[in-house]
C-alpha cells in the first residue's frame, strides 16, 4: 500500500450505493418524462475541439473551461449541452426533421472555485425544440408542461414554474430610451431575492436610472397575481412600445396554452422579475422553485432563443429549451433532508441458502424470481448462519428468502420481512408470483 | 456563419437519433440485467488525479492517457472503470458490504491512433464482485450467468462464452520449468485466431520453447469438447504441478456451477487457448464470441483477480468481473448489418391536429395517451396538411392519430397506421387503452 490519495477531487460528486440508487431513480424519471413527450435522446462526446466550444464563449466560461492539448489537437471538455447541440444540429442538419425535439442527460465540466453546492463535474438534463426558420410559440408552452410532469412525478412538494418574457423588460427599457444599458439592468434584476430591495434600487441608481424609471420598473416587476391578472395589469400600463406589446401577447399565448395543456394554475405564475443572466434568450424565459425550499433557488431554467447555431451554420434555427442541473439539485435536496436514501437497495430480495446442501434449490429460486422481471440477489459466499442474516441486514434487504433443510424437504420457502421480522411460508412454485 | 469545424473529432462516436435509440436500448438491457442480478450501480468522476490513475499503469496506458493540468492539479481522464473502482472501494471501504457487487456503465478515454472500430471515447459496461479477504468461486460462475442472460435478451444470434483458468497454463509453464517467460507465452497464445498456427509455433520457438514443450502446449490448447470432456482430458495428462491441478479443479467447480445456474451447455465451452493479455488476472478468465460473426472477436472479457486495490489499501480485496465494450460492439454490429435502427422513434405515436380548431382536443388526446405511460408526440407547429403527414413520415412515426373537424364532432379519432396505410376509428375516451 502506498500513500496514493483516494479521495475524490474537490468539486466532484461521488455517491455511496444507496445515494446513487436514489440519484438514478430521479434521473430515470426525468429521462422517462422527456421521452414521453417525444424528445429523442442524444449523446455527444464530452471532448470537443476548443475552437468549436469557444466559438461563442468568452469571459467566465473561457476561464473555467478544462482545456488541454493531445498531440496537435487543442481540446476542451464541454461546459454545457447547448453548444454541443448547436454543433450537432449544424453538422447533421440534413438528417434531422424539424421541429427537432431532443433530450440530453450528460456530464459537463466547469473549473469553478469549489464551494458548497458548486460542482466542477455535474449532470445537466436538457430538452430543446429546434425549428428551421420558424418555431411555433406553442413549444414555449410545452417546455413548462414537461417540467410540470417531471416535478409532479418526483414528489418534492409544491413547486412553482415562473414564466416571463424578455421582450417585456427590454420593451420597457426601449420605452425609457435606455436600451443601451438593458443588459446591466437585467443583470441587476437577476439579483432579486439575493440582495435587498434597497440595495437593488441603489444599484439601479448607480447605472443612472432616474427615480421615475426605477419606480416604474419596481412596480412592473412587483406585479403579482394569476396570469390573467398580470397580463391585464401590463396592458393597463398603456405602453406603446412594440417589443413590450409583443412580449405581453407572447406571455398571454404561452400561459393560455399551458392551461390548455393541463398545467394546474396553482403551479405557475408570470413573474416579471425573473431575468436570467444570459443575453442568449430572446423571448419566453423560465425558472422553477420548490415552494418549501426557497433557498435552493431555481431548480430548472431556460427560455426561447432566436438562433441556436449562428456560429456554425447559415440556417436559421430558433429554439426553446430548459435545463435541470441534476447534480446540484440532488446535493441541495439531500442537504435539505428531502432525500432519504438510507434503505435503498438495487434488489430488495436476497435468497439465502442456509448451507451448501440447499445451494441448488436456492439457485433455482433466485432464477425464477429474476425471470419474472424482479431484481433479486443470492448469497454465494459461505459464512456462518448468523453472519448471513447480518449481511442481509447491512445491505438493507427487505425480504430474505430462507432456503434451509426444512424448506427444501417441504418444498415451501420462508420469506422473512426484515423490517417487521414477520415470516411467511410460500411454496417454491409460487415464489416468483409472490414477489411480482 | 464562420468556418468552425462542426465534425465530431476522429475516434469519437456520434450517432443520429435513430441509431442513438438503438444504442440506448442495448445499454438499457445491459443495465437491467446487471441490476436484476443485484449489482448496484455506481458512477464515479471521469476526471481523477493522475497519481491515482497511474499508480499502477505504465507503458501503453500512460502514453494513451488524456492528462492535463488545471491550476496546480495534475489530472487525467479515466481509461477504464476498474482503477476508479479500486479507488472507490479503498476510499469507502467501511461503508460497503462485502461481497460487494457493483455495475458501472460509463465513458472512458484512450488516445489511441484512430482506426476503424477503435474509439478514443467509449462506453464500458462493467460488473465486478469484490470480496473482503476471501471470495467464493461461486461468483466466478455468476459472472458468465449474467452475460448469458444479457446476450440471450439482446438476440444477436448464437454466442459462446469461453472459460479458462490462468492457473492451468501457468501450471504447465511451471511444469516445463519456464515460468520466468510465462507472460511471453501467454502473450503469444493470445494471438490465436489472429495469426496462423505455423506463425504461432515459430514465435514460441523464438522465445526458446523446446519442440516437446511446444507440442504439449499446442495439444493442451487444442483440446475441444464439452466441459466434462475437457476436464477429463486435462486430468488424464497426469501433470502433478499444484497450480495446474488447482486450475483444473477451479474450472470444474466453475463450469458445474454455471450448469446449476441454468446456463445452456451449448452456450459455453472451456477454451484453454484464451489467455487475456493482462497479467492482472489470476484464475478464471472469460471471453465471449458471437458464433455467426467470429471476426468481431471477443465482445466481453474479464476474469478473476487476487487483489483489486493493493495500490490504495492494505485490505485484501479479491474480485471477479467482466466488461462489455459497448461502443466498439455497437460499431461492429452496425458494420455487420445486425443492427437495424432505420425506423426507430422515441415515440411511435404522433397526434396530428389538422387545423387550429382541433388544437384543444388534440392536446387532451396526447395528454391521455402519455398519462397511460405511453410515449406520444404532438405536432404543435402550424403547416399545410400535406406537410403534416410528410413530417410524420420523415420521423418514421408508426401511428398518426388524426384530429380533424369530423373527428372532433363525432368524438371518434382516426388512427392511421403509417406502414400499412390502414385506418381505424377509435373513440376519444378509448384512445389511451387502445395504445396501452
Amino acid at each position: 500500500m502506498s500513500d496514493v490519495n483516494t479521495r475524490v477531487l474537490p468539486g466532484f460528486m461521488e455517491l455511496l450505493p444507496q445515494e446513487q440508487l436514489e440519484f438514478n431513480r430521479i434521473k430515470q424519471i426525468i429521462v422517462n418524462e422527456y421521452q414521453k413527450f417525444g424528445f429523442t435522446p442524444l449523446d455527444t462526446p464530452v471532448i470537443e475541439r476548443s475552437e468549436t466550444l469557444l466559438a461563442k464563449a468568452g469571459g467566465e466560461t473561457e476561464k473555467q473551461i478544462y482545456r488541454f492539448k493531445k498531440g496537435d489537437n487543442d481540446l476542451s471538455l464541454r461546459f454545457d449541452l447547448t453548444v454541443p447541440l448547436a454543433r450537432y444540429v449544424a453538422q447533421h442538419f440534413s438528417d434531422l426533421t424539424f421541429p427537432f425535439k431532443r433530450c440530453h442527460i450528460g456530464k459537463v465540466y466547469r473549473g469553478e472555485s469549489p464551494q458548497k453546492g458548486r460542482f466542477r463535474e455535474f449532470y445537466q438534463c436538457d430538452i430543446d425544440v429546434i425549428g428551421h426558420n420558424e418555431l411555433s410559440i406553442n413549444y414555449d408552452a410545452e417546455i413548462p408542461c414537461v417540467i410540470y410532469s417531471i416535478f409532479t412525478n418526483l414528489n418534492f412538494g409544491k413547486f412553482t414554474i415562473k414564466v416571463n418574457n424578455r421582450k417585456v423588460l427590454s420593451g420597457l427599457m426601449e420605452n425609457f430610451g435606455i436600451s443601451n444599458i438593458s443588459q446591466d439592468v437585467l443583470r441587476i434584476i437577476d439579483k432579486i431575492g439575493k440582495i435587498s430591495r434597497d440595495d437593488l434600487i441603489s444599484e439601479l441608481k448607480k447605472i443612472n436610472l432616474s427615480e421615475t424609471q426605477i419606480k416604474s420598473l419596481m412596480e412592473l416587476i412587483g406585479i403579482r397575481g394569476n396570469s390573467d391578472f398580470v397580463i391585464g395589469s401590463l396592458k393597463n400600463l398603456n405602453i406603446t412600445n412594440q417589443n413590450f406589446i409583443d412580449g405581453i401577447n407572447e406571455l398571454e399565448k404561452v400561459t393560455s396554452t399551458m392551461k390548455l395543456m393541463g398545467i394546474d394554475e396553482d403551479y405557475f405564475v408570470i413573474d416579471l422579475s425573473i431575468a436570467r443572466g444570459l443575453d442568449y434568450y430572446t423571448g419566453t424565459i423560465y425558472e422553477t422553485n420548490l415552494d418549501d425550499y426557497p433557498k435552493i433557488g431555481s431548480i430548472c431554467s431556460g427560455g426561447r432563443y432566436d438562433n441556436l447555431a449562428s456560429f456554425y451554420t447559415k440556417e436559421k434555427l430558433p429554439g426553446v429549451g430548459i435545463s435541470i442541473g441534476l447534480t446540484r439539485l440532488f446535493y441541495q435536496l439531500n442537504e435539505a433532508g428531502i432525500i432519504n436514501s438510507d434503505q435503498k437497495t438495487v434488489a430488495d430480495i436476497l435468497v439465502l441458502p442456509l448451507s451448501n446442501d440447499q445451494f441448488k434449490t436456492a439457485l433455482n429460486v433466485v432464477q425464477s424470481i429474476r425471470e419474472s422481471g424482479v431484481n433479486a440477489d443470492i448469497l454465494l459466499q459461505e459464512m456462518p448462519i448468523k453472519k448471513r442474516f447480518k449481511y442481509a441486514d447491512k445491505k438493507c434487504i427487505k425480504y430474505v428468502v430462507v432456503v434451509g433443510e426444512e424448506e427444501v424437504s417441504s418444498n415451501t420457502l420462508t420469506v422473512q420481512n426484515m423490517e417487521t421480522g414477520d415470516k411467511e411460508k410460500v411454496s417454491i412454485e409460487n415464489i416468483s408470483t409472490y414477489f411480482r
